[in-house]
């Protein structure tokens, strides 16, 4: 796999948001390899209120790592 | 997007619970990015004791992050 | 909404764990604003053991973020 | 209610996980007050695998609050 | 109960691995006490891949703790 | 069973996450031991959007471990 993650420091709080996005779905690339399944399972989750929810969750996992990486951006 | 999130500092802890709420809804609003279908979606959820309770999961785990970044506004 | 929160310090665990629950209905609250929804919905999953398991589950989410603000109360 | 919770301090690890279990437990009887109802809801997740785990889950978010507070009995 | 953790320390990290796996099943077994009865749960969760992965989330908190406990094995 | 984990420290992040998701995945392997059943059970969840999203979530967890124990690489 290409090289996609070299650093965990970002400048401004949305953008560590936007790599805690990121992480959680490379979360699943890494189990389903293909581009073409996990296209065709976005509408199962996009419009199910739980599955948002639980992708929320693990949104939120990262950002705890990410945030904690930047000190807080303080 | 716009300019969503410059600071994880609050004045307050209940700011500080706020901001967490907006993070979660944040973490659906990049899945999906249809304000319609996320409105469509509510009545699906906010009347459904579980779906909640995992929401207000995403909220608590956020507000650790936030807590952290204001060291719990000691 | 009037002020809830306007610190994480309690004089003792417990009292820390009463805010963790506190904080838990407010992640619920904010989301299901209508107390009447709120209770219509209790007896469906303060009688069922998942429902409760993950309440519980927020709950200490919380209480991890309320102990580290207080020092853990050592 | 009675004082449960007077302190985070346990002498072992042990003791330590059997506070998490007290925790765990307290959260769901904060929410289902009645000892009646608990006990009923007993055989429902105490003979199911997925309802354990998700328990145990909790026990081990808890643990992590109680093992902080003991400096992990180092 | 007979003394079975008193200590979080091990040699190695996977060792710390194991030893979140015991707390992990530890949390089931002070829940549903017989053995015969988390024997006979087993290939209803052994052979479901949400159980799997339920169960492994459980070892990943333990494991947090662990490490912590560990300072990572640094 | 072989060695397997002998450090929690990575060269870049991105190993660091690789490492997080072989963790997930012992998780899982400790439990269900046969390769041939793990096996099995793959399609079932790596074409379930939901599935994907919790094993990312174990995934994040291990990732908060392993990013602690390299201090985030910074």
């Amino acid at each position: 796999m290409e090289d996609w993650l070299t650093s965990l420091q970002t400048d401004t709080p949305q953008q560590g948001f936007e790599l805690a996005l990121k992480l959680a779905r490379k979360g699943v690339a890494y189990t389903q390899t293909s581009a073409d399944v996990r296209e065709k399972l976005r509408p199962e989750y996009a419009e199910n209120a739980d599955s948002l929810t639980m992708a929320s969750h693990v949104v939120a996992t990262h950002f705890q790592t990410v945030a904690a990486a930047n000190n807080y951006w303080k």
